[in-house]
């Protein structure tokens, strides 16, 4: 259980540390003959990146992919594409504060526990620089599968919540604003939310939607690897993510049978879909949504109490840059995921 | 991905019809010389079994475990542990009216769609009775891991909710009533509503929060694999569940960085738990807790519009038995899947 | 790794000792909607058995095997089938010579060492008779690929060798003989040997070549998992073989390129097949054959040195009964491996 | 089953064309805190390189391998290890001739079909330069395992074959001469006769023998992945492996069981070792030793006909630089797979 592996059709293995040579990542079965559109998969990638707005992080990364196998005359071949995201931001820092300190809520304390020492330079492998290779992966998969459709968008920042269900509101609008939420009136609210949060060395959480559709009946396979049980294994595996709910989720519990059941129409779609698309663990050919909760990233510009290696609580004022909210950069490596996940069943 | 299997070091395979010869399933990479608690293995069983008290399903089922290998002299010999709970319930039941309906919400019609036909007694595959399987092989990891304590209680039906953390209930009354809840007035309420849901045929969904105490720091891995990301796998594999959050969940999203981190104390646990017991999706020794959300099952004894496989949509009364809440027999699935997946990574 | 699954589009997953409570295993990816001719599973079953002629082990078994799932009116439905072989000659045999000591090149030593302790009662998880639930898997892989024919013979016993190649041998006299040899004149002097062997309590060794017809352009993958690389694992973890050679094998180290590559016809068949139906691990239309060497069984009705559990080396003279030449019966199972390989890549 | 992963614990994953940018891998599994020596990894990768003498290929490859991740301060960190060998040596060379042709008993054509075109250039990913991202993660695993010792030499070619057993040999000479082979009679027989070969323009093929000391007892599985199925695999999957045998192999069948059977020493060794150092799919503590059959490789510098993708048999002369015999460069390889496939066990 290595764990840098997603997949077993389509298998996504990535490597790479933040502060290392940088990211990268092989992509296993991937179908022949896809011409690539390299263009849109540099899009995803700028969705991601660092210093994109004012809301995110300002350290600066141009995350540009360089392809090293697998590709010939623009069309997969059908064999294993390798590829790097070099790091170019790797300032010859000073990390004397971070090296025998461990942060509240980071990984450096198990990493250190589990593996005996690590890669202390900003989070090493635990940072979520890796998910670069992610968003490469699932570029390749969206183009894979052109005719399904998957957007994500940002439903809450902190307590400002979007109240409409998506199929009220205009997914069109989601890149128009720096937060990515379609809803311009939320948007604006929480965009000045996190730009307060940040002044103040904080960080908050929020929750992204995803939506899928045009997904073919059939997919998922009944008992373990039930379509949802695969998206949400993939959501939770994304960084800072500690909830994952679909169709009508946890406020579905409340709901009698009589309510919940999605009744059909004669041409097998069904009048509600607080299925969320799937049932058994296979799609239906509905929709899918699902939401997936975002915790306030861990890094802060404040003074904070950490643990040395030697036992001792000291606190340190946490330096350089940070992300006031990871939500509206995590929209791509949501969809990302889903098309990693969703390939796998196809 | 043919899905019957979950996990890889301690690998449980399932098989079985709700109303075919029975369920079973193997067991691949038990540890050798476990001297098996037998006894202890069919009082999990008896936890999930149907008909244990007046709010669950009234069917009969003894869910008597044969085991068919891998144990010798009452310990397991650490080859493949094959075993067997036959079905003893199989009425020759006049099947005729489900035959050719595909009721609501059920998995009926993706079973029909993707595979062409489907053993349409009672659920085929996809009846929970599956699940019997997995309390099995949840009940040997258990066992393997005595140290270790996996505990689940129901904490909210409805809208009944328990409104107090783990830390402030007494855990030990969960199984000293029907719907296995520790907060006794709630649990009293709880039942209530249960009767009367099952009274108008209905039913209703709930909560299971599910305690992992003593687990040892470093278990997960960093990227994919990471500790909640099976955890969460498991949970969604279970049947008619909607939702899974750990720690702080999706109430960790209102909150500030500065509030959700948890700060160290000298000797390396934390003065808060907002992380639940998992910091970059490794263990650090803390409790592990997590909610699963289950929706209301679809199998109602009402009248109910069903779609027939010539594409009309006719009036049925849902006849037999049901499970006015499934949330009280799922605490031991919950329990299982838990000491499955975490026995994966020790 | 534990090691009791094969495959992984079509599953097979075993469990069961010679002498607990029977064999079994579970089928996990086949198709749906295959009718199954039940007869010819049992045809195969039987031609394993112990006790089918005078060559073979004496050992009475009837090897009926109940399908416990995945079967709905005769055709498989997708999901995971579930079988059973009950054993029926469990004698209440005196095991108190094998108890406490260790067989030559038995696997009862390395069991002890690897387990702390083990199954004495004839060999265990490690007896050939595991085999019987890979020929139940085989016939179902055979079935659900009907155009596909899969023929193994045996090609020599000690050193009694066929000379002739398989393009020149009548594949349909197998069955007629005892031995399974086509070549009736070399069947003959094998069987001659075989019975020589067995009164004189030794066993002996032998070759099982297969050949597959009819199978399609592209099967394999191109790097580590080739086709013959699967086929070649599939063969060597049956019972007491010793080696694997495909196409030219290890003659073909011998030979000059020029004599060893196989020129074209323009339809893209080729003028030889050295290459034994498959380039670069890929099929390439071309029959498949390969050679499987078998070791002579370990098990002999002669005085033997043994080693205690104390360190000792003492004289015991085997007991019961003894295959003298166990390749006849594992014709069926290379068959069956070969099948259960293959449909992994269809 | 994408196919460009080998193993589970100790995953590699291998990416590259012979002639894109270059060849890599991921390395998943490898523990922590391992300083790498990587003047050893560069030697193994020398010994496998083209140019590095008069019998090989002399196309010119420096082959330095550059690490992009896992490794910190010089210590693996546990996390995944990418690697990229970048290739040097791309010509802008004139590939009109083998664009639309196929070569006899090349990948051309199974790659054509499968995937619909091809990456023409020099074989693409069929090519046998990717076995140097396997010469890599070799390199590691020996690394990992340093008390275990892996020596393969060449022990055949063509019918030049080294007599003695590997006991009667003195492995420490394998290395003192371009063939590999510690019998330096042999060895001067074989280098001859690979000159003449190469003259002629024609291959050769060969046998290498691997020899592995230090097991500890216990490695392997007892039902499909017994240790020597997955040594017998991992051999297969490279390029040009026509045949595998351990212990006895082939020639053990034709050995009566009281001649073939390892009878114990007190201490639990054996006096013969026939089992190859493995006893039902598990090491036994003996050596263990096998060997593999490598064909002529079928790029030749002389006439032959090829198949055009237009169905038209032509002949063309086989141009640049090819492998006379390409057994001594595989000797590196041989030991990088065994390395890999051992370190999976333990």
């Amino acid at each position: 259980m290595a764990g840098n592996s997603f997949g077993t059709k389509y298998k996504v293995t990535t490597f790479g540390e933040s502060h290392g040579e940088g990211i990268g990542g092989v992509i296993d079965g991937c179908p022949s003959g896809i011409a690539l559109d390299f263009n849109q998969i540099q899009v995803e990638l700028d969705r991601r990146k660092p210093g994109q707005s004012a809301i995110v992080t300002q350290r600066k990364e141009p995350d540009e992919v360089k392809f090293l196998s697998g590709i010939f005359e623009g069309k997969t071949t059908g064999t294993s594409i390798g590829f790097f995201i070099p790091n170019t931001n790797q300032k010859s820092h000073d990390y004397s504060d971070i090296k025998n300190t461990f942060r509240p809520s980071h990984a450096d304390y198990v990493y250190d526990k589990k593996y005996g020492f690590r890669d202390y330079r900003g989070g090493g492998r635990s940072s979520a620089r890796e998910t670069a290779a992610r968003v490469v992966a699932g570029a390749i998969a969206k183009q894979v599968m052109p005719t399904i459709s998957i957007q994500a968008y940002v439903s809450s920042v902190g307590n400002i919540k979007v109240e409409k269900p998506y199929t009220e509101l205009d997914l069109t609008l989601t890149e128009s604003n720096a937060v990515r939420c379609p809803d311009l009136a939320k948007a604006a609210e929480m965009e000045m939310y996190i730009k307060q949060v940040k002044k103040a060395g904080d960080s908050v959480g929020g929750i992204i939607t995803c939506v899928i559709k045009n997904v073919p009946v059939g997919l998922g396979e009944p008992v373990f690897d039930k379509l949802h049980a695969e998206l949400g294994k993939a959501m939770l595996s994304i960084n800072a993510v500690k909830g994952f709910e679909y169709g009508s989720g946890f406020a579905g519990t409340e709901m009698l049978g009589s309510q919940h059941n999605d009744l059909f129409n004669a041409d097998g779609t069904t009048k509600t879909n607080f299925s969320g698309g799937i049932q058994g663990g296979i799609s239906n050919g509905m929709d899918i949504y699902f939401n997936v909760a975002f915790k306030p990233v861990a890094t802060l510009i404040q003074n904070q109490e950490v643990l040395t290696n030697e036992g001792e609580i000291i606190t340190l004022h946490g330096k350089g840059r940070h992300d006031p909210c990871v939500v509206p950069r995590a929209v791509p490596i949501v969809e990302a995921m889903a098309a990693i996940a969703l390939l796998n069943f196809m």
